[in-house]
């Protein structure tokens, strides 16, 4: 193993971290808190650490998969480790597993929090909490890919591949830093784009921009326990959009920024993505209406908002949705597993594994009757890798057993089974809130800290689709 | 499609049915109730059909994979169909897509009831309840396939197929109907030896068949609405070791009867389906004691039975465990989706297919440090062919579709999600009672008939493993 390439990636990491600390600075600067001093001094650790690392003089080139899926995995424990160290040494939240929980949760952009009464935290805290969404949804690994001067090509394409989500990465251009480049533009876009009709909502820029990063990011951080609430119903309709928008497959904007109209309109995941938002939401308001009352167009907002919620894995909330009938509620457990589209900020097993786990089935029980017939599992047209399907189906054995695993350890903290199988559903899926005592009015500040480990576990295994995390933990791993 | 050859393997298998409707007359006549007439009438049914449909000439012997699955399917709905009308005709359970969810849930080993007040069934109904479980536990085709002149070897391996449990069917000796004979011989073994038991515990002969096929065949069903709780310790014990041993596969007992020892100690299923309810039981007790209290022999010994009870699917109870701290239940509701070994006569997932997705698993990830090392899954020392492990797989993604689709359907009789998701998990792995409103002291008969309609499809589903009962659906199985 290529150990010292590994520490001067992670090294440009903790230097980029630095640098981005230094935004919930200057927000103290504004706003006259003392706190950010704090996040001046964890920069200054990030810098000096980063800068040591970058230093260490490589043997080696050598940069495969196992390098790639190493460093990814360190690389999210480690700026875990470094990004909740301003909670703790200012005091806001004192217990380090807490604070660990907290940035792993903004990272990953599942938006779960420990926190019992959001508005006690300071500004510059909650704008950090909020950014580290911003900075998790697409990718640490693919910017520092932008910045860094990779002689390797073999190797960016290593942490492209382990980091970015869904089952393949496609590229769009031939260059992967352009790819990059593109996909961070487009972030950019939706970020800009979003902080503009918030503000035109009303809100303060502080405001806005904490909510966006929780929006494009996927992520669910607010700043009011009653997360999107109080909002106007101008507000609620601006995030529902931009929920939506931020779970598509950023391919399909890239298309559209070249006027491949076409192309975009054939990635049938996104077309998959839109019918089942649309068909749930109907579900949902017809649910509610029926067995709940009030008015259609209420009701479908309220749906739309919280289904846009759950299925790209945001995880705001505009109502309690754990008193909504169970009917609504099973619809809403469904997406959470189904989670949005590959290549997207968003998490959950993604449409693109559902579609392949769908036709990978027709196809097999269609085998039972017609064994002679060889059919592939055909997506956009063509043919998916058999290795792809494969892969596909083994990533969801490996979830399924780290969600089992995770259960029983968990459950003694727990009152009930729905509450035990939402929390793990709730992180592993990176989507914030579940139903019963984790449910959106409540948090998680009542599990033990060992349950905190493994739910903190559970989130970086779903952000980054089980494997890195999972082979960290084979010994072959770092053997010569 | 060879339809005619299908309605011969249904007149057969009607035949049979017939003639096994005229034991719970017996037990009517024996008891003096009025009620057997109308097993002799549906006898007298079955026996007419049986012989109309036998007598249909046939055209061809082509009898493949096709027509293998679809008799299996078609022959559980149509002998479900059938066997469920004594209990409408007799008018002890008016309704008669209630009295199909009895049977069927008898059939498919499952156990669970629609019935608020089972003291109220007279005998011969009560008997013919047990009794479907015995002959479901081990399959009714295999059985027919011992006795019918077969003239195509091809078509017995294709039922054999479909029927049975578990990712493959292994060839215990050449001779097909040799493997069928002598797996009857054991399970009729082991009926006649846990008859001999109960009846040293002081049960009637009545009592101890019933309880003895819904132990062996691992249904559930029992005479009183409190199951197994007001029995003796010995009773109970007696029980549980039943139904340990009708969990595991019976490849093991016939290795054991060759006196082959050192093969039967090879079966690494049997060995990881011992390890399981061993280390379940050992936990459960431990979270019983300490987080509710009591002694350790009695806590060791319900335990026992209930992880027993659940891990082989058949559903009994001695106490109510829905009332057990969620450590307990969340490990009762992994052992749930666990299941027996395969080519027992229990449901769930099977062990054998937990060992494929673990070992498939780590398979998998470890191709991802190391892609140019390939690896075979092996089991017993032999590598699984690679078809089989697909296959697997496949079989997951399928049982979570219609698991889903399940839950969303019933979702509208429930009043909480536990009841809801345990409810599908109950039926689809033919083990009886849930949790929460469906758990060991409650029954099925709150669901609307829709929603039994689906739990009778998930018990199909599940005891013919998916594949079967899919292709029903299917327009391209009907056609030429």
């Amino acid at each position: 193993m290529n150990y010292i390439s590994i520490l001067n990636i992670l090294g440009w990491i903790f230097g980029v971290e630095g640098v981005l600390m230094l935004l919930p600075a200057l927000v103290a600067l504004f706003y006259g808190e003392a706190q950010g001093w704090y996040f001046v001094l964890c920069a200054a650790i990030c810098g000096a650490l980063g800068f040591a690392l970058t230093k260490i003089r490589k043997k080696s080139d050598r940069f495969y998969a196992r390098e790639g899926n190493v460093t990814v995995a360190l690389s999210w424990v480690f700026m875990s480790l470094l990004g909740a160290l301003p909670f703790t040494l200012s005091g806001e939240i004192p217990s380090y597993v807490d604070a660990l929980f907290e940035i792993v949760s903004g990272f990953t952009t599942t938006g779960a929090s420990i926190l019992e009464d959001v508005e006690g935290l300071s500004r510059c805290m909650l704008f950090w909490r909020s950014l580290s969404h911003w900075i998790g949804g697409m990718g640490v690994l693919v910017f520092v890919m932008t910045l860094m001067p990779m002689t390797n090509g073999g190797s960016s394409f290593a942490l492209m591949q382990a980091e970015s989500t869904g089952p393949t990465v496609s590229k769009l251009v031939p260059h992967l830093k352009q790819t990059a480049r593109n996909l961070y533009l487009i972030y950019l876009g939706l970020t800009v784009l979003e902080i503009l009709f918030l503000l035109a909502g009303g809100m303060t820029f502080f405001e806005a921009s904490c909510y966006t990063f929780g929006t494009v990011g996927t992520g669910g951080f607010g700043l009011l326990s009653s997360s999107i609430a109080s909002y106007s119903t101008y507000i609620q309709v601006v995030i529902t959009v931009f929920m939506v928008l931020s779970g598509i497959n950023f391919q399909f904007f890239f298309f559209l920024l070249l006027r491949r109209f076409s192309d975009a309109a054939k990635l049938e995941e996104v077309r998959w993505y839109l019918a089942i938002f649309f068909g749930a939401t109907v579900a949902v308001t017809v649910g509610l209406t029926v067995q709940q009352g009030g008015g259609w167009l209420y009701n479908f907002q309220q749906s739309a908002f919280q289904v846009a919620s759950i299925m790209t894995t945001t995880g705001y909330a505009t109502c309690d949705f754990d008193v909504w009938p169970v009917f609504c509620k099973v619809i809403l457990l469904a997406l959470m597993f189904c989670g949005a589209c590959a290549g997207s900020t968003g998490g959950g097993l993604k449409v693109c594994r559902i579609m392949i786990y769908f036709r990978a089935g027709i196809r097999e029980a269609k085998g039972v009757i017609f064994p002679r017939q060889v059919r592939n599992v055909r997506i956009n047209g063509r043919a998916v890798d058999s290795k792809v399907v494969r892969a596909t189906m083994m990533f969801l054995g490996c979830y399924l057993m780290i969600y089992a695993v995770s259960m029983v350890i968990i459950s003694v903290d727990c009152d009930d089974l729905t509450t035990c199988f939402t929390a793990v559903a709730a992180t592993i899926n990176n989507i914030g809130p579940g139903f019963g005592a984790v449910g959106p009015t409540a948090n998680f500040s009542f599990f033990n800290p060992l349950s905190k480990l493994v739910l903190i576990f559970d989130m970086l295994a779903g952000r980054l689709e089980v494997f890195p995390m999972l082979i960290l933990l084979f010994p072959s791993t770092w053997r010569k």
